[in-house]
């Protein structure tokens, strides 16, 4: 499976008053065509990630409103993985591609949260959990999330100081990230003053409510060459599920859907997590980030954590993670923020990461999470030559 | 392309009062896996057409939900393309199976839409339609849609009791399918006499508000032939978007993505309108039936509705339209209704329909519509042999 990108596109995230979820639709689409050096008859199909848009701004139907936007009549198509939803726009591209029924495919995360109050966003976010026993109780998300950071502090010794570390180290690298949402660094100190979510969870644990749009765009290889293109290639895709509940779960701390996702684009690519030179990490909240590091095969169950806090995964580090910043500096525009990733990670591969390039990234992977952990989407992504860690 | 249909089930559709989302997905899943013969554990990926869970039932992350119900942790996705969200599952699960991403694929479809108000309804339903353009100014769905009745009538003369007979074919049918949500015969006059919804469109022009689930297991060819299965084999997938916004169609009568995606279709499966025996049509409203039936290549512009008020399109027709009794009188459970539309043509395929069944029928269209015309998936099936209309 090798599968080209032409471009990529995005908006900046934030609290983007003076745009609609089109305007955000039709800048980051027209970025990657630019990028891409292509005009929009060139796309033949268009998939977009999105979660929100029918509860915040009562717009459903993306498909056709994608197409519009390009005043263009192709297939379009929208896909449903709640935080994953961007993830999995890109997997239904690199099928249609695959399976012969698109050649050159555009690939959309889209989402406007700042339109509503708190208390929508909230219950609207709480979609992703069980409605019947988890929202029918009075659980949110950060509430749900808060028990597996509490039993992972118990079990395996984590600090809060060492829980913070994950946001600091995330916001290190967004402040050199012109397009994140959050474009500052924090300290430890800042994490854990700042108002209590769900304890042990405070609001620098937990990413920010993000408008925003992403585009990548993707093509068969021969089209690519055609177009004399030096691309970056998707060369594994993996994707897996796991109870909706989270007390169904067998283990709360060790999450299935990232193990089951991880192994199989791994496979895919015919490489491990030791070839993989940069990751950008689903970390909605801190503790995804650590569990998720875990469960890919970066380090032992239960290490992760301390190792964040080490500084072994920094921007300087022999294995960076979340150099955009991920979704706690960069924001999470939940729909957006799987094609967010790529984008990023593309862009580490072609050098083109200004203060936060990674010198030498060949390897790539996106980690994208819907739900807890319920949900989840993995790719990796090559340019020619071999990883800065032997691959 | 062909992709075996190895199994069908559905719930009954209906204003279900004592069964919850997740209970409609669990029935309907079950059905297929039965009808198939084949186990959970049969099933490597999931599509899941659905419109209005998160609106109306607080619960989104379906993809989860569909596998965690048979207790499997495979990929399993939502799609998204509002009223024809079903029929994208299909074509999802087909260029999964053609890509090699997935060889045996358990498609939903699956819509709750009974626990919420009038209010809650129509204004969750008008997501498929512009929130900018159409939503803002107060239009309704209907109210979009009774603007088109009006014009087709004024310029191709179409009367309003010819109108009212694609209602009252559809409910001939539909009284012969024990699935259906009003399995009842009508008469012109109870069109012609029930309440005024938006002129000149009456209560029993447009599609009830529905419960139900449909699902539909396809495989590899070679997998089918394995199990030994004398199966339906889906021989065309099309699909196209149009204008999400009315105003800036072309022509509001001839509904482009309609054509395109047929077209689409016909050319995969080799074959056009006059092979075709027998076809669900997307019958949201009356004169939506006759648009696409127009559109689709069954007739000249402008015959359609005449055609079909001179019953040329009844049961015992040489061109049977919704056996099923269309989306008016099964039901429309939005999401679900791409699905269904698909068991339907299957079953008659397979001569299981009973006191409805086409005889002979050797190739049958499903023709889903979102949003008024603006996304279109069009699919072909086929069972060994000739059609009856002579391929």
């Amino acid at each position: 499976m090798k599968v080209a990108v032409l471009g990529v596109g995005l908006t900046k995230f934030g609290e983007l008053w003076d745009k609609s979820l089109t305007d955000l639709l039709a800048e980051s689409q027209r970025a990657a065509l630019r990028d891409a050096d292509l005009k929009p008859t060139d796309i033949d199909t268009i998939f977009t990630g999105n979660m929100c848009a029918k509860s915040f701004a009562n717009q459903g139907n993306l498909g056709a409103l994608a197409a519009q936007v390009l005043n263009i009549n192709v297939p379009s198509t929208v896909l449903g993985g709640e935080c994953a939803s961007g993830g999995l726009a890109l997997r239904a591209a690199i099928s249609a591609i695959e399976s012969g029924f698109a050649k050159v495919v555009l690939v959309n995360g889209v989402e406007k949260m700042t339109d509503v109050s708190s208390v929508q966003a909230t219950t609207g976010l709480m979609a992703a959990a069980s409605a019947e026993w988890e929202l029918f109780h009075g659980a949110t998300f950060p509430s749900l999330i808060a028990m597996v950071a509490r039993l992972y502090m118990d079990r395996y010794g984590l600090t809060r100081e060492e829980l913070a570390a994950v946001s600091v180290q995330n916001h290190e690298n967004g402040a050199l990230n012109p397009y994140a949402h959050l474009q500052r660094a924090i300290t430890k100190e800042h994490v854990l003053n700042s108002p209590m979510v769900a304890d042990p969870l405070t609001l620098f644990d937990c990413s920010p409510v993000s408008d925003g749009a992403a585009s990548v765009i993707v093509a068969r290889e021969d089209v690519a060459k055609k177009l004399g293109k030096d691309c970056v290639f998707v060369v594994g895709s993996g994707q897996a599920t796991d109870k909706l509940v989270l007390t169904e779960r067998d283990d709360l701390l060790t999450w299935k859907a990232n193990q089951l996702a991880a192994q199989a684009a791994y496979e895919m690519a015919g490489i491990g997590p030791q070839d993989i030179d940069i990751a950008e990490l689903h970390d909605g909240f801190s503790i995804v980030q650590i569990l998720s590091f875990e469960d890919l095969g970066f380090c032992k169950k239960g290490e992760g954590g301390k190792k964040i806090a080490r500084g072994q995964t920094s921007l300087r580090s022999d294995q960076p993670i979340n150099t955009s910043g991920g979704l706690k500096s960069r924001g999470h525009p939940v729909g957006a923020t799987g094609v967010a990733q790529i984008v990023e990670v593309v862009n580490q591969l072609r050098g083109r990461c200004g203060q936060r390039q990674v010198d030498g990234a060949r390897i790539g992977l996106t980690h994208n999470v819907g739900g807890a952990g319920s949900s989840v989407v993995v790719h990796i992504f090559q340019r020619g030559g071999t990883s800065r860690r032997g691959k």
